[in-house]
């Protein structure tokens, strides 16, 4: 049973489960699962790969540990929404965007309507991350193997909140970040749990041994930066029929990339701060400020420390500990972090 | 080591770990402590009561279950204060109204400021119920006893968040709820995790028998509605000093009570309806209101029907399952469900 069909499974008892509490609950599991779908799957696909990679043969364990991963995922996109006040991802209305929707299908107003939406986004984010937990926990394996992969889940937990919070925290700030700044924050919001942990529970749950294990972490670490990195550029830089998002969005919430860090180095910054974390900032202006960001070189600049990111992720794989076939894989993994189209 | 201990413990290292994050990640933490404390730390004593009752010896178990339900709790309390976009709870400023102070002393802007707040309590609600995972499932028991435990908690989780979506979608509801409609809720959203999983995840780790878990699990659910219906009384009929909270303000947030179901079923009820949910009643026309509920009978029966959820409760544990030091110990508690001074 793969990574899907345990994910619809769970989906349906669950729906069936909550059918005894009301309409309004069982619309909450259905956006939950929606919410888990669409994705890329990025991180089953590394638990797996880790899993494979390093001689695991007991599949149905390691779709348990992908599923958690995923769940976490589903769990920190849905809370994370809520702090954006977004309603929205990828074009489709998200659990808020339904539940607005409900709301007012049900007669509410607009002040109740805000309240059904981030009541049911924050209950869903709960429950995946609940659940996340629980896949682990029931994993059928001696008691120390679960707690290496606990530990796991638990330090992903624990470090992306702390990115999280820091990524809130950092727009409030009045000075440009340094890049080095913006380099921890995005390997604590992101490469830890979606890279990191990932690949490492694979190689756990295959018992691989400690260089192994470390390696893969460094490689996560990094190439789950190269690929926020990369993120970050084609927010800005890229074509967005492609990035589903708005050039200027990042620009107007004044999120601090890799882009923004360098600009603030270079003597173009006080004609591009004025822009910077903007809400009214117009499709005219953005596209100025792009132009300023090419000129003082911030985007050749952002562009190689991505590179530079992910040819240190390769790197870190030329040990005996990582198989050729592995090393291979994840070597093409590298690549697609960067080499993406604008 | 008691619960109070290992809690500390807990967050000793937790911030010790959150200090290579920031200060705000440590402040994160410190506001998650302060939020696990100051409650009456009912859920860790059903745990003790229920496991020393029905025999259990080794405490030192029973009090990793019990922490786990305390953390449950407190994740629910911090998420219900997102949800209810509350800045204080028991006349002190919680997670959110601590980080909002926060922001602003670091210069944000208002938006910022509550971006900050709503930040800092999803993700402090968020760790304390990943804890509250890991606590038991990383229990040093065996397999299929930890299984058993893990379902307790989902199932708290699940109809928990059950609980609070019919909450706050009630809220909208133009006719008052049924009384029987209310009961469900309060059972849902309090007395499942509180009572009923605190008692019998106690019970289970004693190595009780079937009737004794299912007696604890009836139990619970009754006397939890007992003390919500209390709860809700004298949020509107109790003395501010003793509540902590405005007599108004359940009225003027148009929560569905015992209280208004009643009403709802009287000749008084379009004479009480136009003042219920209102933001801007008076303290005058609260004080009306109250008038009329006493007058058309909703306060007897709001009394009487948590009277008689406290006596169904005791007599449900009138069975040879239940050793007699425990019944007396959990009749007691049942008394004081519902008598409570106003």
């Amino acid at each position: 049973m793969g990574v899907g069909t345990e994910l619809e499974r769970f989906f349906a008892a669950s729906r069936l489960r909550a059918s005894d509490y009301g309409e309004h609950y069982v619309a909450l599991w259905d956006c939950l699962e929606q919410a888990s779908t669409g994705g890329k799957r990025v991180r089953p696909a590394l638990v797996l790969a880790a899993f494979t990679g390093l001689g695991g043969t007991d599949l149905s364990l390691a779709t348990t540990v992908a599923v958690s991963f995923e769940l976490l995922h589903t769990a920190f996109v849905i809370h994370d929404d809520v702090i954006d006040r977004d309603l929205a991802r990828r074009g489709v209305a998200n659990v808020a965007g339904r539940f607005i929707e409900r709301a007012i299908a049900h007669g509410a107003v607009s002040t109740q309507a805000d309240t059904w939406a981030a009541t049911a986004a924050i209950l869903a984010g709960d429950l995946a991350l609940s659940e996340a937990h629980r896949a682990l926990a029931m994993l059928p394996v001696e008691r120390e193997l679960r707690g290496r992969l606990l530990d796991l889940l638990d330090r992903a937990v624990f470090v992306s909140a702390a990115g999280e919070l820091a990524d809130v925290t950092n727009t409030t700030s009045k000075e440009p970040l340094s890049v080095e700044q913006v380099v921890f924050t995005l390997e604590q919001k992101t490469a830890v749990y979606s890279f990191e942990a990932p690949l490492q529970a694979g190689a756990v749950l295959a018992g691989a041994g400690v260089e192994a294990i470390n390696v893969l972490g460094q490689f996560g670490r990094l190439i789950g930066v190269a690929f926020q990195l990369t993120d970050d550029i084609l927010g800005v830089f890229g074509d967005p029929a492609k990035t589903g998002k708005s050039v200027v969005s990042d620009l107007r919430e004044g999120k601090q990339t890799a882009l923004i860090a360098h600009a603030g180095t270079t003597a173009a910054w006080p004609d591009i701060a004025p822009f910077i974390g903007r809400a009214d900032l117009s499709e005219e202006e953005g596209a100025e400020v792009k132009e300023r960001l090419r000129d003082c070189g911030a985007l050749d600049a952002a562009e190689e420390l991505a590179r530079s990111h992910a040819e240190r992720a390769v790197a870190a794989l030329d040990t005996r500990s990582i198989p050729e076939a592995l090393r291979s894989h994840l070597t093409t993994l590298a690549g697609t972090a960067v080499n993406r189209t604008r």
